[in-house]
C-alpha cells in the first residue's frame, strides 16, 4: 500500500513515499469536493483511559465506547441517537461511570475556548427525561465556559463569567470558588486571550490534585491591557463590535496568580509565591503540573523570556523551592514541557538543550535528583546526539524506564523509545518498524500504571489509533483505522511525496516534493511552495495530510514544495534560534535558496512558482512577493502579520524584545519596510474580518500601503470570520478561491496589458 | 472648436457633439495621468457677490481678486502667499470688507459637513502677527463645526460641540446661542447625518435674517434616533471606531424644532409652531427661507414624505400660516426648493407639476398671491410643457419678470431664461445661443438687485464662468475660463459624444454614447455602461466631464454609454415616479433594454460589455451583473447598496415606506434576494471601510452571500476611506484599478479553466 524508495538527483536524498492506494485502472483525479466528502475525513476517536484497564472513545458513527484491555471487550456506553436526540456534540464520562456530562451550544472563542451548555446525563436510567442541565445558582440555560467532571465519583467543576465553581456531585449546591471574576478583566481558571493563545496553548487553566481534593488555577488579571476593538460587520442592522484585551508588543500585559483552593474548605486559598527574582517585573506562568497530593510544580518565565525558574510549591503553605533555573542571551523554548516526576518527587525529568559539537544544542532527557533532600540537585543527561527529544511521556519506577518521543531517525518522524535511568542508559525504539514502516509519526497516552499506551499513528500512511501492550507492541487492538479513505483513495490517482535535503547556507535542511500521478521528469511541471515557518515549526514531517494543494496536485500536476529552513524546529537550537531579532529575512533568504536550487530541476518551469502562506506563513509569502526580485509569479497571503508592533506581546517579544527598545529590529521585520516589489506579480490577500490572533488591522495597513504605492493587490475577506475559517461552506469557498487562483497564475497565459499612463 | 452635427441611425438622434481642440496632427491618447494634472482640472472661482457691483472670488493661482461691474476693474484682495503663509484653505470676507476669516486644519466629516480652525485676518494693516484665532471662550485651538461672517460689518458666528456662538465683532465677546448642544446627540444650527445628506444637502442648519438681527436655527435631537458603529483599522496599535446617529429605514428619525432667537436679546429664542396636524407624528423640516426680516418661510414635510406643508412663520411669536399643502400617492420631490418671494411678501413663486397630456405632470412655475392679505390664495402657471423648470432664480419686480432655469430645450440642457409674470407670460432664452452654442448647462447667481449675473457655464464645452449684464448678455467679464484645459487638450484626441433617444418600454429616453478618435463603424468596440440611476438623478447631460472612462475611450478604442431609463429626473413626473416601491426592477429592465439595442449596432462588441456604478449604481450595476441572463462580461459596483433596510430612513421610506409594512417589497428590492448569477462573469466590489453613507455592512453582507452561493468576486477595500475616495494618491489607485479591471475584461482572452469538482 505504501512505498517507499531512494532516488538520488541533484541532491541528498532522503526517502520517496509514494501513497499507493490501489492498482484501480480506473483511478481518477482528487478533487476539491472529494476533500469534503465524509469518507475522507480522519476521524479522532479521542480515546482517553478512564482507569488501567479500560479506554473510553467515540467511533466514527459517533457512539460512545468502551474497550478494556484486558478482556480485549468492547461495549456502547453512548449511542450516537442519545446525542442527535439532546443536540449534544461533547461527552465526558463521570469518574464513577455512572454520568455523561454532554455538552451543547458550542461556540468558539478563541482557538481552544469555547462557550457551551452541559447537562448531565444517567447511564443507568438511561432516562431522557432525568438529564439535569448544570447552571450557576440562579442563572438558567447558561452558557459555560467550561465544565468537567473532577476526579473523584462525581465531582463537577465549570466557569461561569470568570470564576470557579464547584459541586461535590451532579445534585449538590455549586460552590463558588472564586468572586474576582469579571468578564474581559479577571480571569480565574481560565485563560485571557494572551495565556490561552501564547502561553498555556489551551483554555484550561485550573488542574486537579491527583486526589481530587485541591484544584490550583491561575489569576489573570487584564485589567491594564489595552483592548483591541474586533469590529462587527454583519447580521443586524446596526452591527455592534465588541472589545477583548490583547497586550501588544510592548504594551501592558496581564499580570498573573497561581492559587490553591480546597475544595472542601474553600475558605483555604492560597497563593504560591513567586521566586523573589520576578516579584517585582513582569512574568508569566508558563506551567503547573501537581507533583503529588501536596506540592505543585510551576514554571516562572520573566517577561523577556530569557530567564525561566522551575519551582516546587508546597500547596499548603504556597512556599515554593527552586529546582531549575534556565537563562539564554537568546530566547527559552518549551516552557510550557510539563517535567515528569517520580512518586516521592525526588526525580524529575526535563528536555534540556545540550551540546552536539558543531551542529549546536539538542534538546534531550535531563534527571534531576535531590541529594537525600537536601537543596543540592544532581543532573544526569540520559540521552544525547543531534536529534531532538520532543516529549518525554512517563517514568516507570519499578521498570526503572523513562518513554519517549524523539527525531531520532528524522526530523520529519515521532518514535517511541524508551531509555533506563540507568547506565549506560540503554535505549531502545518501540514504533520503529510497527506496520511495516508505514506509521513514523506517533503520538502516545499511556496507562496509569504504563502497561499500556494508546498510540495515535498519525501518518504518513493513513492515521490510526489503536492500544498496544507496551511489553510486546506486537499485540494491539485497533479503536480507528480510518478505512473509509482507504477505501476512497484506492479509486484516484497516486501521490508522491519526496524529501531531500538541500544543503543551503552551510545547513543542511528539509525539502518535501508532492509530486503528481505518473509523474515524468519530461514534462515541465509548476511550482507552488507553501510556507509556514514560523520559529519552532515543522512542515516537512511525516504526518499524513491531504488538503487543497494535494488537489492541485492530483489534477493539475502542479509540484508542492514545503522546505524547513532556518527558524524551523526539531533539528536544534542552532537552527532554530538563527532568526533571533531578524524576523522573515533568514527565512525568506532560505525559501529563496530553495526555490532557487528547484527551479534548476529540468521538470520544473521556472516561468510559473507560485507561494502561499497563512499568518506568519502570510508574513514570509508578503515578504517573498513583494521583493524586487521575486521569482514567484503570483502568492496567496491569508490573515498575514503585516507589521510586528501589532502582534501579540508574549510570541513578538520573545525574538524581537520589545519595540521601545528595538524599534528598528521592528521596522526592519516589518513588510511595509520591506516592500519594493512592482505590480507584475499577482498577490491575493485572505483574512477573516473578526480575526482575533492576527487582527483584520495587518491587512488593512497593507492595503492602504499597497494602494499608496501603487501596488496591484487581490483581496477576499471573510466577514466576522475569525483566524479559521471554520464554517464549511466559507471553507470550500476559500479552497476553492485559492486554488481557481494558483489554476489561473499557472495555466492562464495572461497577456500584461501595457498602461501608457502610469508607467515610467 | 466644437462641433454638433446630427446623425441618424436605426435610432431618433438628437445631436452629436464633438469635442475638437485642435488640429494637431501629432495628437495622443488621453492617459490617467493626465486626469491628475493641474492643468486638467476645472476650477470652480467660487466667485460670490459683496454687494451690488462687487464680486469676490478665488483665481486659478489661488488669489483672492474682487471684480467691480460697474468700473469693470479687477483688483488683488489676498494674496496665494498669504494662504500659504497661514496654511489656510478657506476664505471669507466680512460684509464690512475689512477682514478676512481664514480656515484651516480642515477635516472632512460627512458629504459637506468638516471641522476647521479659523483666524481673521486684517486687510488694512496686513500683519501676520495680528492674526486673531476664533476660539470658543477658554477652548484655545478649537476645531470648530461651522464659522462665518454674519450679514452686518464684522458679526461672526460660528459652531463647537453642537452649539452656536455669536459675536458682534471680531474683539467682542463670544455669546452662547445655545446651551443645549451635545456631540453626536443634540445639534444645534448645524445638521446631522439625515440632514445633511438626505434632507438640506447642506451641514448649514442656520439662517440669517436679512438684516443680521435674527438668527433661525434647527435643533436637531436624536437622542433615540440608533447608532451606527463605524469600525477603524489603521493608523494606531488599538484603532478606536466610532458611533454616529444613523436612522435606517424604519428606525428612531431624529425630532426637529425650528428656533429664531435676536442675536441682540439672547433670551428672546422662539420656537416656529409646526402645523397642527403633523404634531403628534414625525415629520422633517426641509426648507427654511426668511422671506423679510420679519417672517420666515418653512416647509413642514411628514415622515412618510407625501404631505407638504409651506408656512410662512412670525419670527417674533412662532406662529405660522400655511401658504401651500401638497399631497401624493407616490411622494413628493424637491422638497427642499426655496420659494422667491416678492418684497412685501405677498406674492411668491414656485415649481410645482402640472399635466401635460398623457406625458404626465412637469415641473413648472406657479406663482402664488394672496389676496389683499386674507387666507385665500391665487395661482397662476406661468410656465407649461413636457419640460422642466429646474430652478427659479429671481424675481425682479420693476421688471416684473421671473428668471429661472429650464430643460426647454433638451432634458441633457439648463438655459437661462426670463419669464413675464403678467399674461401672457411671455418668456425669452437668455443664454441660448451665448458662446455659439457650446454653453448650454449654466448656473447663475444674481446681483442683489438683478442688473448682472455671475453665469457658470458647466459645459458642454470647457467650463468657464463670467459677469454678465441682464439687459445684455453679450457684454461680459471672464472670471474663470479654463484655458489651460483647452491648450492641453490640444494635443489631445478628440472625444465624441452621441445623444440618441431610446424608444424604451414606452417612453424616450436619452442615450449618450461617447466614441473614440477616429471613430469608424467598420471596427468591433467594447461597450462600457455607467449607470447611476438613484431616482430623480441625471446622466445624460450637456456638463464637462473627463474622467476615467474619457480615457479607456481615448486610450483603449472603448465606448461608453450613459442612459436615463425610467426613475431618472428632469423628464416629468411620470418617468421618475414608476420606480416607487420597486427600486432596481424597473431601472435593470431598461439599461437592458437599452444596452439590447446598442448591441444590435454593427460597431459594438457583444461579447464584450461592462458596467460600472456607484452607490445606487452600484446597487443596479450588482443586479445587472448578478442576474441569470446577464449579457455583461464584468462590472464593477463602488459602495453599492445590497439591501434598502441598511440605508438611510428619509431616502430609503420614500421610495419603499416603512419595512415593517412593505417586508416584502424591501426584500425584493435587495441585491441577496435577486442573486441568480453565475460565476462567469467578473465582479469587482470597491468599498471605503469608513464610509459612512452606505456603509461598508452593504458590502460585508454581500461577499458574505456571494461565498456561500459559490460566487466569485474581486474585491478592493479602502481602509478608513469615506464614500468619497478623497486622497489624491487612492483615487489615482482607485481609478487604476478600475480602468485595468476593464482593460483585463475587453482586452485579455481569457480561458476560462474547467473546474471539474464544483461544476454541477
Amino acid at each position: 500500500i505504501l512505498g517507499v524508495r531512494c532516488i538520488s538527483l541533484c541532491f541528498n536524498c532522503l526517502l520517496l513515499i509514494f501513497l499507493d492506494y490501489g492498482l484501480n485502472s480506473v483511478s481518477s483525479s482528487l478533487t476539491l469536493d472529494d476533500l469534503f466528502r465524509k469518507e475522507l475525513t480522519v476521524h479522532d476517536p479521542e480515546a482517553k483511559w478512564i482507569n488501567d484497564e479500560e479506554i473510553v472513545y467515540r467511533d466514527r458513527d459517533g457512539n460512545v465506547m468502551k474497550h478494556n484491555v484486558h478482556s480485549n471487550q468492547t461495549g456502547i456506553v453512548l449511542k450516537n441517537t442519545t446525542f442527535s436526540m439532546f443536540k449534544a456534540s461533547t461527552f465526558a464520562v463521570s469518574p464513577d461511570q455512572n454520568f455523561v456530562l454532554l455538552g451543547y451550544s458550542v461556540k468558539q472563542v478563541y482557538k481552544y475556548s469555547f462557550t457551551a451548555s452541559y447537562s448531565v446525563y444517567d447511564l443507568h436510567t438511561r432516562n431522557s427525561r432525568e438529564i439535569v442541565p448544570l447552571n450557576p445558582p440562579e442563572v438558567p440555560d447558561s452558557a459555560l465556559q467550561y465544565a468537567s467532571w473532577g476526579i473523584q465519583k462525581q465531582q463537577l467543576v465549570y466557569i461561569f463569567e470568570n470564576n470557579i465553581y464547584y459541586q461535590r456531585d451532579r445534585q449538590s449546591n455549586s460552590l463558588r470558588l472564586t468572586s474576582s471574576g469579571r468578564e474581559g478583566v479577571v480571569f480565574n481558571g481560565i485563560a485571557d486571550w494572551l495565556y490561552e493563545v501564547e502561553l498555556l496553548q489551551s483554555h484550561v487553566a485550573h488542574w486537579w490534585s491527583p486526589d481530587g481534593e485541591k484544584l490550583a488555577f491561575l489569576m489573570i488579571n487584564d485589567s491594564l491591557v489595552p483592548n483591541m476593538a474586533l469590529p462587527r460587520l454583519t447580521g443586524s442592522l446596526y452591527p455592534r463590535g465588541q472589545q477583548y484585551p490583547y497586550p501588544k508588543a510592548g504594551q501592558v500585559n496581564p499580570t498573573v496568580k497561581l492559587y490553591v483552593v480546597n475544595v472542601n474548605v474553600v475558605t483555604q486559598t492560597v497563593e504560591m509565591v513567586p521566586p523573589s527574582s520576578f516579584r517585582k517585573s513582569d512574568y508569566y506562568i508558563s506551567m503547573v503540573k501537581w507533583t503529588d497530593n501536596y506540592s505543585i510544580s510551576v514554571r516562572w518565565l520573566n517577561r523577556p523570556q530569557n530567564t525561566s525558574i522551575l519551582t516546587v510549591c508546597e500547596a499548603s503553605s504556597g512556599e515554593c523551592v527552586k529546582k531549575h533555573v534556565m537563562t539564554s542571551d537568546i530566547w527559552l523554548d518549551r516552557q510550557n514541557e510539563q517535567p515528569v516526576f517520580s512518586k516521592d518527587g525526588s526525580k524529575f525529568f526535563l528536555t534540556i538543550p545540550i551540546k552536539h559539537g558543531a551542529r549546536g544544542d539538542f534538546h534531550h532527557i535531563a534527571m534531576f535528583s535531590d541529594q537525600s533532600r537536601s537543596e543540592e540537585i544532581t543532573i544526569r543527561h540520559l540521552t544525547s546526539g543531534n536529534w531532538e527529544v520532543t516529549e518525554i511521556l512517563a517514568f516507570d519506577e519499578t521498570q526503572k524506564i523513562v518513554y519517549f518521543l524523539s527525531t531520532e531517525d528524522s526530523s520529519a518522524q515521532r518514535q517511541l523509545y524508551r531509555v533506563s535511568v540507568e547506565e549506560p542508559f540503554n535505549r531502545r525504539c518501540l514504533t520503529c518498524g510497527l506496520y511495516n514502516g508505514t506509521c513514523t509519526f506517533v503520538s502516545a497516552e499511556f496507562s496509569p500504571t504504563m502497561q499500556s499506551a494508546i498510540l495515535n499513528c498519525k501518518g504518513p500512511d493513513i492515521p490510526k489509533v489503536s492500544v498496544h501492550w507496551l511489553n510486546n507492541l506486537g499485540g494491539f487492538h485497533i479503536l480507528e483505522s480510518n478505512t473509509e479513505i482507504r477505501e476512497f483513495m484506492s479509486g484516484k490517482k497516486t501521490l508522491e511525496k519526496e524529501v531531500r535535503i538541500l544543503q543551503v547556507n552551510n545547513h543542511e535542511l528539509p525539502m518535501e516534493l508532492t509530486l503528481p500521478a505518473g509523474f515524468s521528469e519530461k514534462n515541465l511541471h509548476p511550482l507552488l511552495l507553501i510556507v509556514d515557518g514560523a520559529p519552532g515549526s515543522q512542515s516537512v514531517n511525516d504526518k499524513f495530510l491531504l488538503d487543497w494543494d494535494s488537489v492541485l496536485v492530483s489534477s493539475d500536476g502542479v509540484i508542492v514544495a514545503r522546505f524547513d529552513g532556518r527558524g524551523s524546529g526539531f533539528q536544534g537550537q542552532k537552527i532554530l534560534q538563527q532568526v533571533h531579532q531578524r524576523l522573515g529575512t533568514l527565512e525568506v533568504q532560505d525559501q529563496k535558496a530553495a526555490i532557487e536550487a528547484l527551479i534548476k530541476l529540468p521538470y520544473i518551469d521556472q516561468r510559473r512558482i507560485g507561494v502561499f502562506g497563512k499568518a506568519y506563513g502570510g508574513f514570509l509569502t508578503s515578504l517573498l512577493l513583494l521583493s524586487y526580485d521575486t521569482i514567484f509569479r503570483c502568492g496567496v497571503a491569508v490573515a498575514p502579520v503585516t507589521d510586528w508592533r501589532l502582534y501579540a506581546s508574549a510570541f513578538t517579544e520573545r525574538y524581537l524584545g520589545f519595540p521601545s527598545e528595538n524599534g528598528r529590529i521592528y521596522q526592519a521585520c516589518g513588510i511595509l519596510h520591506n516592500m519594493t516589489g512592482s505590480t507584475h506579480h499577482k498577490f491575493l490577500i485572505i483574512h477573516g474580518t473578526a480575526d482575533s490572533n492576527v487582527h483584520f488591522q495587518h491587512t488593512a495597513e497593507l492595503v492602504k500601503r499597497l494602494a499608496q504605492s501603487n501596488v496591484n493587490y487581490m483581496l477576499k475577506i471573510y466577514p466576522d470570520e475569525g483566524h479559521d475559517i471554520t464554517s464549511s461552506k466559507s471553507r470550500y469557498y476559500h479552497y476553492r478561491t485559492v486554488m481557481t487562483f494558483f489554476r489561473e497564475c499557472f495555466y492562464e497565459d495572461s497577456q500584461i496589458i501595457p498602461e501608457q499612463e502610469d508607467d515610467d
